[in-house]
C-alpha cells in the first residue's frame, strides 16, 4: 500500500513548489477554463498546421460544465467538445479531492459539492452518465465502445468519486458512480444477455478496482477483471459492434473512412488477449492505463500469469521503447508506440499523459512488488517529461514533449508541426493539463510504499510523513533539496523496530553511502533498495548520499537516432541545451568525451536550478554560403562554452532551439 | 537549342541500357496498364499504411483509356481514377513519340494513331478535352483550377501532340490540342470578359511554349506569359473561384475541410507573384514545372527580370533545399519543400517526378545560358534520384526516394510509411512512371546545347550525334563507359571551324585533362565549360579525362541531419550502403576519415556497376539486451568491410536497409 495523501506533507523543494503551483494557480485556472471564463486561455495558433491528432479544432472553448448543465436540463444548448469532454471535469474533480486531503478548503469544497449536484442531475434515471450521449445520441449508448470513450469517462468520474469520498467522507458522487458502475455491470459481462465488450480507451479497469476498494463491492473487481480478460478475444468485439452499427464512425473526420476503428487492433490493444501481449502496441496512453488496471487486478486476484504479462510489457518498454526523458510514443500518428529502438528525437510524440500514465503503472507495480527499477522509471517520467508538460508559471502546457526542436522546422515542415517550441495555453483535446494536475496533487501517494513493517522510499522528497505500519504508526521527516542535491536526511520521530528501505537509483548504484546517526553503515541492496532494519530511537537520523556527479548517458547502439550522441543527466534530471543559453545551431554542437561537467546552483534562474557548464565545440557555419555539398572540407570547429539546464525547465524563455542529445567528439 | 532526338543515338552504356529498357519493356508494359490488361501490375500492399499522399487507393486499375472511351461515347461507364488521370496517357504518348523519333515502328505508330482518333472523339464540340469533367461534371469546367488539373492535363496532351508531330509529321493530335489551346485562350486572359486565373498545377505554361514553337501561333506564347504573370496577384484567384463554387472541394477526402485549397497559397506557388519569389515553396513538382515555363517565357520574350527570378529560385534550391541525390521535397505532406537546410534523410519525399522536373528546368536554363552548374544539377538528378525511380528490370517504380531506410520502421512507424523499401509495380496516382519514361526516351535532348557554332556537351553519353550548327552540320561520336569511367573520347567526323565546350563537373574541377589528337591542351574553363575552338579535321579526337577517384562528400553544417556524416560519390554517382552487402544496422556504421576507397568494376552485379570497397567500423550490439541507457559505456566497435553500390541500383535485391549518409570516425 502507498502512504495516504493526507499523511504526507511535501514541504518544500522542486516538487513542493510545483504542488503549490498546481493547488493555488493551476486548479483555479482550470476551473475557469471548464466554465469558459478564463480570459488568457486562448489557444496558441502560432503553428498553423497544428496536427489534428491534438484535436485542436478551432472550436475552443471547453464547454465542459456547459455540457453537464445541458444534460441536466438546467440550460438549453448543444453538446460541444470531444466525445470524452466529461473526463476533463472528472480529472479536475479528482485533483481537487487530493488537494482537499492535504489542504482542506471550505470554499473549494462547496464548488465541488455544487458540481456533484450538477452531475447528479445530469445522470439519467437508470444511472447512465455521459453528457455526449445524453445530449446527442441517447439511442446509441454502448454501441461504439471502440471510439466513444463512454467507459473511459465513467472510469475517470469513478476515480474522482473515490478520491472525493476519501477526502471528505461525502459519498454523493460515489453513489452516483456506483449507479453508473451497476448499469455498466448490467450491460457487460460473460453472461449471454450482456455485451461481451471492453473499452476502446482503457481506464475503467483501474477505476473499478478503486471503486471495489472503496465500497468492497466484489462485482466491481469482477467487472474490471472481465474487461481485462475479454480484451483481444476473437472474433473481435469492435468488429462485431462496427457491423451492428452499419459502419458508422465517430472519428471519420480524422481517420476516414472508418475513424479510429480503422487504425487497426493494435491501436486499442485488442490485437491479442492481454496475456499474450509481449510489447506495448498502439496508443501509448491507453497502454499505460490498460497495464495499470491489469496490475491492480493481478495483485488483488493473485493472478501471477497476468502479473508476468505486466512485467514483460514493462520490460519491453523500458528496455526498448522509452525515451531517456521517460517519454513514450514515437509518432504523432495515433500517438503510439512503433517498434523496438525506434526513438526519433525530432518526430517523437512523448505525450505528457503517457508519462503520467507511466507513473500510474509504475506506482502499481511498486505496490505489487518492491523493485527499485520501477521507481527509477517513475522518477524518470516524473522529473523529466511530466514536469516538462507544464510551464514554470503553470499557465501553459505541452502535449508533445520532444527531445529536439528547431522552431523554424516546426513551422515550415508539417511533419514536425506537432512539435511545438512553446507551450500553448490549452488544447481542444485537453487531456494532459488536468491529468498532470491530478498526478501532482496526489504526488504524496508515490513517495512511500508500505509493506507490513517495511517503508519503501521510492522518491526522495522533502516531507513530513505519518506512516501506518502493520502494528505501528510512525512519523518521519525527510530533509533534502533533491533533485538538486544528492544528500537526503531522514529524521525518525518514532521509536520502534521497523525497516526503512531506501531506493538506490541505477544511476547511483556505483557510488552511494548511508550513515545512521553519523556512522557509516554497510547494507545490502536488494532489488534496488538498501534495507535498514533495526530498533530505532526517536531522534535517530539516516543520511543517504547519492551520486550527484553529472553523468554522460548513451543509448543502446540499436537506437539509431542516438548513435554517436551523448546526453547529460544529473541525479534523476535529464539535461538539455537551449538556444537562449548556447546560441543557434544546437545540432552542430559537439561535446568532447572528456570535457568536465561542472554543476552550478542557480537560485536566480528558472525558479532555481542546477546548471551544468562544460566546454564543447560548434561546427562553424561556412563563409561561402553557396556550398551545399563539398568534398574539400575546410569545415571548422569553434570552441564554445555550453550551459545545460534541466529538461523540464525548457521552453520557458520564448521560442528557441532545444536538444537533449548532442554529438560526441572522441 | 538542344540537339534533336532523332539526331542523337545513344549507343551503349548505362543510359543506353536504360533507354533500351524503357523503349522495349516499360512502354509496352505501361500501355498494358493504361488499358487495364497488365497481369503483374498488382500494386504492392506490403506496407498497409501506405500514405494517402500517393493516392494509392485500393481502386486500381488505371482505367485511363477506358475514361477516354467513355468520354468518346464508345463505351458506357463512369470515370475512374485521379482527376488528372488523362495525363498518364499524355505522358505515355509523348514518350512513345520520342521513341518513334529514334526508332520508327509502324505497329506502335498505328497504336498512337488509333489513340489519337479516340482522343479526337473524346474532344467536345468546342474543343474542350478532359475526360473527368466531360464524364462527371460537364457543368463545372474551369471552376476549380486550384485543384482539378484541367490545364495541367491539357498541357501534357499538348506536349504529346508536339512530340508526335515532330516525330511523324502527323498533325491530327496537334490540331486537337490547338482547338483546346484556343478554347483556353478564349477563357483566360487579361480581358474583362475572361477568367483571370492560372493553373493549380503548373505545366501548361511550358506546353504552350512548345505549341508556340511548333505552330508559330503568338497567342500561345502570350497565354503562357499571362499564366506566369498572373500567378500570385491579389486578390488570389483561387480564393475568388473558391467563393464562386460555394466552397466545394474535390480533394476534401484527403485534406478536409477544403481540399488542396486548404494547403495554403504556398502549396500552389501563388503566395507571391513569381517575380517576387525568392525560394521554391510548396509542392516540389509544381515548382519545377512553373520554373521551366518561366525560363521558356523569359528566353523567348527576353525578359531578364523573369530570368533573374529563375536564377534566384535555382540557386536557393541547389544551395539550400536539395538532397545530395538530387532529390527535392523534404516531407510527404503535400510533397513539398520546407525550409532552408531542412533535409531529413528518413522523412524525405524526393519524388521521382520532382527530379525529372529538375531536369526539365535545368535543360531550359542551359538553353538560356550555358553554365556548367545547371548541367551538374541535371546530372545529379538524372543519375541518382531519377534512375532510382525505376527498378533495374523496369517493372517497378519509386515515387519516394529516401536516403535512409529501415524496412521495420517503414512498416511500424506511420510517419515513415511513405518510405517504401521496395518499389511497387504501379501507383493509384501514377504520375512518376510515365514521367520517367518520357524523360528517358528524350534523353538525347539533354546531352547537347547548341549555340551558333558552339556545341556544349552537358552530359557524357556514348552516342553518335548529328549537330546542326549555325552554318554547318557536323557529326560527332562519343565513346565512353561514363558514368563508370572518367575517360570520354570524342571522334570528330566533320572538318570545319567550330567550338566544342566540354563540361568540367564541379566534382572534377581540381583534376581533369584534355588531349586533342593525343596531345595535352590547356584550355580555359568558363562557367564550368572548357572551350575548344579550332579548325577541326575529320578524324580528330578529343580525350577528356575527369577525376574518377571516389570522393567523400560532406553537407553544409547547417544541414543538421548530416552533421558528423559522410557520403560517397564517384563521378556523378552518389553511393549507398545496403544491408544485403553490409549486414544489419547500417546506422551503426562508421567510416574513418582516412579509410581508402577502392573502386571495383563488377560487370556481374546489378547489371554492371562500380562497387566501392572500404574498411569501417560498426558499433556492436550490446551483449546485455536489457540496457537502453547507460553511463558506463563499454560500447565496442568491430571492424567491417564495407561495400558501397550506386544509389540508383538500390532496392533491387529484396527488402533491406539502405543509407547514403554514414557516421564519420575522426
Amino acid at each position: 500500500m502507498h502512504a495516504a495523501i493526507n499523511d504526507v506533507k511535501i514541504t518544500s523543494g522542486l516538487l513542493g513548489r510545483v504542488s503549490k503551483l498546481v493547488k493555488e494557480q493551476v486548479l483555479p485556472y482550470q476551473w475557469d477554463i471548464l466554465n469558459d471564463v478564463a480570459k488568457d486561455a486562448v489557444p496558441d495558433h502560432s503553428i498553423e498546421n497544428f496536427s489534428v491528432a491534438e484535436g485542436n479544432d478551432e472550436g475552443y472553448p471547453s464547454h465542459c460544465i456547459a455540457n453537464f448543465k445541458i444534460a441536466a436540463g438546467r440550460e438549453k444548448g448543444d453538446f460541444y467538445g470531444m466525445v470524452f469532454q466529461d473526463s476533463d471535469l472528472a480529472k479536475w474533480l479528482e485533483a481537487v479531492a487530493y488537494r482537499l486531503m492535504s489542504d482542506p478548503d471550505e470554499e473549494l469544497e462547496k464548488i465541488v459539492d455544487d458540481t456533484v449536484d450538477l452531475i447528479g442531475e445530469a445522470q439519467q434515471e437508470d444511472g447512465y452518465l455521459n453528457t455526449y450521449f445524453t445530449i446527442k445520441e441517447p439511442e446509441n449508448r454502448f454501441t461504439n465502445l471502440c471510439e466513444c470513450h463512454e467507459l473511459y469517462c465513467a472510469g475517470h468520474m469513478m476515480e474522482a468519486a473515490v478520491a472525493y469520498y476519501r477526502a471528505t467522507g461525502k459519498d454523493k458522487l460515489l453513489k452516483i458512480m456506483c449507479r453508473m458502475a451497476d448499469l455498466i455491470d448490467q450491460n457487460f459481462g460473460p453472461e449471454e444477455n450482456k455485451r461481451h465488450g471492453y473499452p476502446g480507451h482503457e481506464e475503467i479497469e483501474l477505476a473499478l478496482v478503486k471503486m471495489y476498494e472503496a465500497t468492497n463491492e466484489e462485482r466491481y473487481l469482477k467487472l474490471a477483471k472481465y474487461f481485462i480478460d475479454e480484451r483481444g478475444k476473437k472474433p473481435y468485439y469492435f468488429d462485431i459492434e462496427f457491423e451492428k452499427r452499419n459502419h458508422a464512425s465517430h472519428f471519420s473526420y480524422l481517420y476516414p473512412p472508418y475513424g479510429m476503428y480503422s487504425n487497426g487492433p493494435k491501436y486499442e490493444q485488442y490485437h491479442l488477449p492481454i496475456r499474450e501481449q509481449k510489447s506495448f502496441e498502439g496508443h501509448a496512453v491507453r497502454c499505460m492505463y490498460m497495464a495499470s488496471g491489469a496490475v491492480d487486478v493481478a495483485r488483488l486476484t493473485k493472478d501471477e500469469g497476468l502479473m508476468d504479462t505486466c512485467r514483460t510489457l514493462y520490460q519491453n518498454m523500458v528496455q526498448r521503447r522509452m525515451y531517456v526523458t521517460g517519454g513514450i510514443g514515437s509518432t504523432p500518428k495515433a500517438e503510439m508506440f512503433t517498434s523496438d529502438y525506434d526513438l526519433p528525437n525530432d518526430m517523437v510524440y512523448g505525450e505528457t499523459c503517457a508519462s503520467v500514465g507511466m507513473m500510474f503503472f509504475t506506482k502499481r507495480l511498486l505496490e505489487a512488488e518492491q523493485k527499485g527499477d520501477y521507481a527509477d522509471t517513475m522518477e524518470r517520467a516524473l522529473y523529466n517529461t511530466c514536469l516538462a508538460g507544464m510551464s514554470l508559471d503553470g499557465k501553459s502546457f505541452f502535449y508533445v514533449n520532444p527531445l529536439e526542436v528547431d522552431p523554424i522546422i516546426s513551422k515550415e515542415n508539417p511533419d514536425r508541426a506537432h512539435v511545438l517550441p512553446v507551450r500553448p495555453a490549452w488544447f481542444g483535446c485537453a487531456c494532459c493539463p488536468p491529468n498532470l494536475s491530478r498526478m501532482i496533487t496526489s504526488l504524496a501517494e508515490y513517495i512511500y510504499t508500505i509493506k507490513e513493517n517495511q517503508i519503501y522510499v521510492n522518491l526522495y522528497v522533502p516531507d513530513q510523513a505519518i506512516i501506518h505500519l502493520e502494528n505501528k504508526t510512525i512519523e518521519l521527516e525527510t530533509v533534502t533539496d533533491y533533485p538538486y542535491e544528492g544528500l537526503i536526511k531522514f529524521n525518525l520521530k518514532t521509536a520502534g523496530e521497523y525497516e526503512i528501505c531506501l531506493r538506490i537509483p541505477a544511476w547511483s548504484s556505483n557510488k552511494w553511502s548511508i550513515m545512521v546517526n553519523g556512522e557509516k553503515v554497510q547494507t545490502e541492496v536488494k532489488d534496488g533498495f538498501a534495507h535498514l532494519k533495526r530498533a530505532w530511537n526517536t531522534g535517530d537520523t539516516i543520511l543517504l548520499e547519492l551520486d550527484f556527479e553529472p553523468k554522460r548517458v548513451y543509448a543502446n547502439p540499436k537506437v539509431s537516432k542516438d548513435v554517436g550522441k551523448v546526453a547529460i543527466q544529473c541525479g534523476p534530471l535529464v539535461y538539455c541545451l537551449e538556444e537562449v543559453d548556447n546560441g543557434k545551431g544546437l545540432q552542430r554542437i559537439y561535446l568532447p568525451k572528456d570535457s568536465e561537467l561542472q554543476l552550478e546552483r542557480r537560485t536566480d534562474k528558472l525558479l532555481g536550478i542546477n546548471e551544468i557548464h562544460t566546454k564543447g565545440y560548434r561546427l562553424k557555419e561556412l563563409e561561402d554560403e553557396t556550398v551545399l555539398y563539398a568534398s574539400d572540407t575546410n569545415w571548422e570547429y569553434e570552441p564554445v562554452d555550453l550551459t545545460y539546464i534541466p529538461y523540464y525547465a525548457w521552453a520557458n524563455r520564448g521560442e528557441n532551439e532545444m536538444t537533449v542529445w548532442v554529438h560526441e567528439k572522441a
